[in-house]
């Protein structure tokens, strides 16, 4: 088995989750989020780098109180079907949560972007983790962790399933026999489960993977046992390398567990990379990022949003950390649970919680060139990740990492020097799935 | 008011309902209709023609007696996005069901596609024809017209409502001020109505036609309510100059009936013009293709398109045409109450009716450039269109009318010589509708 690690652009426009200062850079143009200009060019810049994969994150919630800059926002798939007929080679990964979309729009969407990508697409499948989002479709309150775990494992099986609708060779489109499809290569889906009646079949033909490749970014035991039965890439928390690590070992366990061969499961960990020509001047760069971000109005928000969007400025700043377990059952109870514990173990009040909330999220990858080399190597053997979900603050840092990174990875033959493949499951070392009406009528036949 | 016709291309890729033939015309590649770079080509042609628009429809249905080739296509969004970033002037009307779509996801991807475009989005606000579509989305049968049709209404509203969240200065992006977004500029719409519950706001900054133009293709009377109270545009289903005559005279009344301006609705029919060097040349071309798309068993699986994807093949064919007025209330009533009528006054065999059933869709435009040109001005004078939807068989079909009339309509000042706009609502002629929260706050301070 080959040391390959895979790398994937996560362009934050003005700002992700915790970027509260990003949009003031000068290097950003402040409509980065809603241009699809810059997310072309942030695409050409990681395909020119060989990345694998540009990934697009999603949230369908906003209120005015947000960190919102980073909320305004273009929808993961109109976008990427965009930002596919300007690349060749990458990926383009787009969240859509499965707790408030049909599968068979989903099905057909995705489908689509495979079709228009040539075999580039992958669907990021969130059970929504803004508990706001539920206002947005009609629920008063956002569903429970059971129902929507089981609504995304329910909706990948029939997005599978309807992506197979038709068989590779369906249509044989024959001028002189007159037949342009074939029938019989042609199947319903007929599916009845616990949360979807779906009949089928698809009405586009099967795309160039196969199947777009599935993308999991769940924590909890629900989450995790979705990415071990479904899932073919994983963007996982971080956190500390023994975190990380259990993270790693407890998700390929799972997988195997189901039946499924762990390497077939990628796992991405999140790593905003702060590159230097010297560790000091990568250390100086990450304190000018944390003062940049040093928003305690967005921390306070920022924290909220673990709890359901919680308003925690009617607290009393000073006072211990309020009794919020109850809110911790709602969007992403891992985190917010893992907040809470922390709160309790070290006595903090919710001005400190606040305060240190984006802290949480520092990078292992800060450094000159070498250093962070030789971390990502040392991640890599520790095993804690197949790949990284790669962060940027503008194009200065990005292009520190893949000027400066890269060719020390790709010296260590820890990463590709040409693109293996035309197809994101290729680049990826992941089989493509055969039609399953394909092997039902071949094993018949046998 | 000038004299002016606007033009759409509806691109038909290996065939649209009819034209059972067109895959086998070897100037059409077999995979047209789910290969992005068709539709690509065939944008940038209109573009270079000067067209107003590329109108994509859509469909969620199919099955193995369909004439299947034509269902198996892109997703109109995703397709529409990728096409945006080739053109620079072309509207982008894509086809998407109030239906089976919740109206919020409806409202940010068009609203998405509004800023990928930079303002060439259009909304064709259909109830979904083919009603199988239901057995995709969860329910046994497809809801009835009223449901349909206050969910279209409903739909809109929303979506209208939604694209107003953003006020145009909600982001002024001072960073001396260290202010993004102005709070006060950002509204929730806590919409609760009969058919959904929406509370807002909308995450995507307000679009550069401030809202995507709306489309309509309905003809009984709910659809002609619908396009009369929301409606910019209008699919019209052309028919005879007096029934065409008759149609936009209704649509024009009811417009002016709920106080709106009819000239804010532009009536577009239906026209598959067929241009030779000659007259007699084009009805050569016309037979020709009368004879491509003479498929027996095809109309009459076209025929039970009308009635729910009714299979007639069960019935005697050379009986009188049964009755299956039950079956009209489905998918188009307007549509199948034509043919059960007509095939009770004429007295015709089911053979009949399926035989006719595709000659019915004939286009007026039919003859040498100057016939044709001729024929579309008396039609325009005859007060039957503002614009035409025009479909071609192939690229040669298309070369031939932009080639010899469009030049002829733009010596007699029919069509514009260059565009008015970048923005489809500037091509139309249709008004930017200021945001309500902008005139409600003006309205107070006044
Ligand atoms: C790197 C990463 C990216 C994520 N992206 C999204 C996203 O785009 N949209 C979303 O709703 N949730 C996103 N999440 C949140 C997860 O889907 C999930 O809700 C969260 O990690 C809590 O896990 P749990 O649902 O298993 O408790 C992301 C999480 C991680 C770690
Ligand atoms: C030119 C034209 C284009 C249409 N395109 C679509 C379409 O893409 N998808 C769809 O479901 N229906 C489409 N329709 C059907 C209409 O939405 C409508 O269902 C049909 O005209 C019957 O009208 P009614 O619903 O008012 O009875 C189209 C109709 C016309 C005339």
């Amino acid at each position: 088995m080959s040391r390959r690690i895979h790398l994937a652009l996560h362009p934050y426009g003005v700002g992700g989750p915790g970027q509260h200062g990003l949009w003031k850079d000068p290097l950003v143009a402040k409509n980065a989020s809603i241009d699809v200009n810059y997310y072309i060019e942030q695409a050409k810049a990681a395909e020119h780098a060989l990345f694998d994969a540009l990934f697009v994150v999603d949230s369908q919630f906003i209120n005015s109180t947000y960190p919102s800059h980073y909320l305004n926002r273009l929808e993961p798939l109109t976008l990427l079907s965009a930002v596919a007929t300007h690349t060749k080679h990458l990926g383009l990964v787009g969240t859509a949560s499965s707790t408030y979309n049909s599968p068979f729009n989903l099905a057909r969407r995705f489908a689509s972007l495979d079709h228009i990508s040539a075999g580039r697409a992958g669907w990021n499948v969130v059970t929504s983790f803004d508990t706001g989002t539920s206002r947005n479709y009609g629920l008063d309150e956002h569903l429970d962790y059971t129902t929507r775990y089981g609504r995304a494992l329910e909706s990948v099986q029939v997005a599978q399933g309807l992506w197979d609708s038709y068989e590779d060779d369906a249509f044989p489109a024959d001028v002189e026999r007159g037949v342009f499809l074939d029938p019989s290569r042609l199947h319903a889906l007929d599916h009845a489960g616990e949360h979807f009646k779906v009949a089928g079949p698809l009405n586009i033909s099967r795309s160039p993977q196969g199947q777009p490749v599935i993308f999991q970014a769940g924590v909890s035991e629900e989450g995790r046992d979705l990415a071990a039965r479904v899932a073919e890439g994983i963007y996982a928390p971080g956190g500390t390398l023994e975190s990380a690590q259990e993270y790693y070992a407890d998700i390929k366990k799972r997988t195997a567990a189901y039946g499924r061969d762990p390497e077939h499961i990628k796992v991405f960990i999140h790593g905003g990379p702060i590159v230097g020509a010297t560790d000091e001047e990568a250390r100086r760069r990450e304190r000018e990022i944390f003062e940049e971000d040093n928003d305690f109005a967005s921390n306070l928000a920022l924290l909220g949003r673990s709890f359901g969007a919680y308003d925690f400025s009617v607290h009393d700043l000073d006072a211990p950390f309020p009794d919020v377990a109850h809110l911790a059952e709602k969007g992403g109870r891992t985190g917010a649970g893992k907040i809470i514990e922390r709160a309790k173990a070290e006595g903090l009040t919710l001005r400190q919680v606040a305060e240190s909330v984006n802290a949480f999220r520092r990078s292992p990858f800060v450094g000159a060139p070498e250093t962070v080399a030789d971390t990502i190597e040392k991640w890599y053997d520790a095993g804690t990740l197949d790949g990284i979900n790669l962060a940027f603050r503008n194009n200065d840092d990005l292009g520190r990492f893949v000027d400066g990174v890269v060719p020390l990875l790709q010296k260590r033959g820890l990463f590709r020097t040409e693109y293996e493949a035309d197809t994101l499951r290729g680049n990826l070392g992941l089989p493509v799935p055969e039609n399953r009406h394909t092997v039902a009528r071949r094993s018949v036949n046998d």
